[in-house]
């Protein structure tokens, strides 16, 4: 029976037009990816639950989606279990993969079963969708694609510099102006240690991290809610309130965190990666933001966030440096730094900012209309040397009313109309009509192609 | 506690190099796919198992990966199911999504879905993975990917010509000889029409497919086992063992199937396809072969395969016209014909006749040593400008040992390796080694990004 057809909550169909935008996107950034010599892999989009479980806090584990066991995978299940009605713990049973939830977790374990393959620092990139049963909202999707570039294997801040730069190219050629945040988690150790609270670095910036929302008194009240005294509520506001220049502000930090070596070391790896950055050039503004405590149970050195100048929508691109990412599955001492291009929301920016090139199309260059079977097939032969040059053509494939050939000329965007009628083949000729202009010229066959070319 | 990592079974992780050489391949059918007006689109990992389900036979139901419901998947399943233990029926309760299985269903399922915005004829492309739990075996994959391309909305014969033009420009970039076999569905069911057994119509087409595998006499001895008469499998047999050129073969069809009006229409069709395709001329060698039956349960009219020449691997291209794609959700009415590419055996040919080009790298083409903090900043400035005059560069990021950083050359198969040591940043020069020849050069660094894209 004829059913009513739908696709799950959370997912997308992604149409031509769409494509053509999202392509744009994803080749922009591929090409630079390239250019800075990041090569691609990919990971399957089923791996094993005990790769996945444990690795995204307990929130994360109830947000992967599951895969059931295939053939009779109540087999091994015993009625208890079955009985005690435990969803989480049955789940165990009856599934043995998931989809993946990112592209971090699989370069991981990719790192790691391919080590004695890799040459280290290893540099990759990985373009592909993850998986999360997320409440879908405005913006937010169960099936997602990320885009990932890290360097593993090396310490050096120059990745930092190299990664600010690649950001850079990236969103100038699309033509997004950024600003790019900058912190380091050894600054928010030292600050949590300044103030004598070292065990509170998580309420601290969980705190601080909303300064801009709700403003500094909400935010010293929020820490005294969660239990900081007074006075290291006042030790803390010198630093979150950090004004000048980023050399100004690097110096007090400095001052401030006088105290804390692993501050210190922070503020040290912060002045290398600007002081590099500087001297190399950024077109976009570069900002110390202490506030920034992105991925805080994840990265140990630097952080980094890029937003957009001109849409107010979140942040469109992270990233920082993590010591430790492959110790979760044997094999400990990779320290490595990576970048995330959100391009969902790259996405909305571009279209916000009508930032698309106008040649953006997915359709032809040009259309030949069909006016019988011997013109149409003088067509085929001219559409073979058309498309031998490299230019786009397709015939309409019937002799259909003149009028429904042309409006889907004209549904498809295509800038050139062929018309080899009866004449036309008598003559040799072509009629080409510009869709824009609304002109037509008769061109020769023979010269058909090189007035195409240069149209 | 550390895990020894592993994937699924039947799943793979692509290395730089083979992602490589993927890309070469999907990058070429994507280019073509374009030159002939077809359009991208991309359909969701996930279907709802209601879009899936009953489009692939009870075989292909139990093939289909179910993605367990998220949150309590136990609420609403009742004791009396789960005590059952018919796993089969208790998936459908516990999974209401699956990942897909073809490109095909899910691209029924999205013309009807946006038939209002799409304009008819619709020529689109996917190329997207697609999942199946079959034991995994040499050469078959649970995670594999489809390259697709449809046109549906018209049944003009043109659009099989089209096709058959396309995949021949695609082989031809790729550099391997093909042979295109066709068939037509509607010969299949002349030739069960004249020997008088119409409803045997697949078990004739099973034998006959075989008789390259098997021979004519184990067909015949088949045909009688699936209940022929003697004199229906006699009458089958000049048919099958056709000989001469298409036109012949054509022609000789044409009084075998006198008699059924079907038939004859297949012949017509494929005498149109084969006659406009030999004038528009065609690379490769084009077969009419009757025993052709794949897809019998799916396909129309005209069917295709293609076969490597040079490599005894199977079909690495297929496919055909249906005439109802979208019936099963409620649009009938829609004839479409299309293709599909087998990216993995495509593969496997090009690594089997060493057909990939030379410069196939994902790495990049200048790697610069690092001798220190100078002279690593001085290394930055050069890639800047080398890399924004489109050229891949990268900095070895730690100033290790020159063996070290010379490894990593040979290993990634760099081309140039740039070293700026101290005297070098004294005079302003790069040291440029060409790492094939082992000469090394003298560069001024006002001429190193001319140089370097001219070598």
């Amino acid at each position: 029976m004829a059913q009513k057809p739908s696709i799950p909550k959370g997912t997308r169909d992604f149409s031509p037009a769409e494509m053509a935008r999202r392509n744009y996107i994803f080749s922009t950034i591929r090409e630079v990816f390239g250019l800075y010599g990041f090569q691609q892999i990919e990971t399957p989009a089923m791996e094993n639950l005990s790769t996945l479980m444990g690795k995204y806090g307990d929130e994360g584990d109830k947000l992967l989606f599951k895969i059931l066991n295939s053939g009779d995978f109540l087999k091994g299940v015993s009625p208890e279990q079955i009985a005690e009605g435990a969803s989480n713990r049955l789940a165990g049973a009856l599934c043995e993969k998931g989809l993946r939830y990112d592209l971090t977790v699989p370069f991981a374990r990719f790192v790691v079963m391919h080590r004695a393959e890799l040459n280290m620092p290893f540099k990759r990139y990985q373009i592909q969708p993850v998986w999360r049963a997320d409440r879908p909202q405005k913006g937010r999707y169960r099936e997602f694609y990320q885009c990932d570039a890290d360097v593993v294997g090396s310490d050096s801040l120059l990745c930092e510099t190299d990664l600010l730069q690649l950001v850079d190219d990236v969103f100038a050629r699309l033509g997004i102006r950024i600003v790019i945040k900058l912190n380091n988690r050894k600054v928010l150790s030292g600050i949590a240690e300044v103030i004598g609270a070292p065990e509170k670095i998580v309420d601290i910036t969980v705190a601080i991290d909303k300064i801009d929302k709700i403003g500094l008194d909400a935010v010293k009240a929020e820490l005294i809610e969660r239990g900081l005294s007074a006075e290291a509520v006042e030790a803390v506001v010198p630093i979150i309130t950090l004004s000048g220049t980023n050399a100004e502000r690097l110096d007090a930090l400095e001052t401030l965190l006088a105290s804390s070596p692993t501050g210190l070391e922070g503020v040290r790896e912060l002045r290398f990666v600007m002081d590099t950055t500087a001297a190399l050039g950024l077109r976009a503004v570069l900002e110390l933001d202490v506030s920034l405590a992105r991925g805080l149970n994840y990265y140990t050195g630097t952080i980094i966030e890029v937003k957009a100048a001109d849409v107010a929508i979140g942040s469109i691109t992270g990233g920082g440096r993590y010591d430790n990412l492959t110790g979760v599955f044997g094999a400990p001492g990779l320290s490595g730094v990576g970048i995330s291009f959100g391009a969902d929301r790259i996405y909305d920016v571009l279209n916000t900012l009508d930032l698309y090139p106008a040649s953006l199309s997915s359709s032809v260059k040009v259309m030949f209309a069909n006016l019988g079977e011997q013109e149409a097939m003088a067509s085929l032969r001219l559409i073979k040397e058309v498309r031998a040059a490299g230019i786009s053509a397709e015939l309409y494939p019937e002799a259909a009313k003149m009028k429904k050939q042309m409006s889907r000329a004209d549904a498809l965007a295509v800038p050139f109309v062929a018309i080899i009628g009866s004449d036309e083949l008598a003559r040799r000729e072509v009629t080409l009509k510009d869709m824009t202009s609304g002109t037509q010229t008769a061109v020769g066959f023979d010269d058909f192609v090189s007035t195409l070319a240069n149209a």
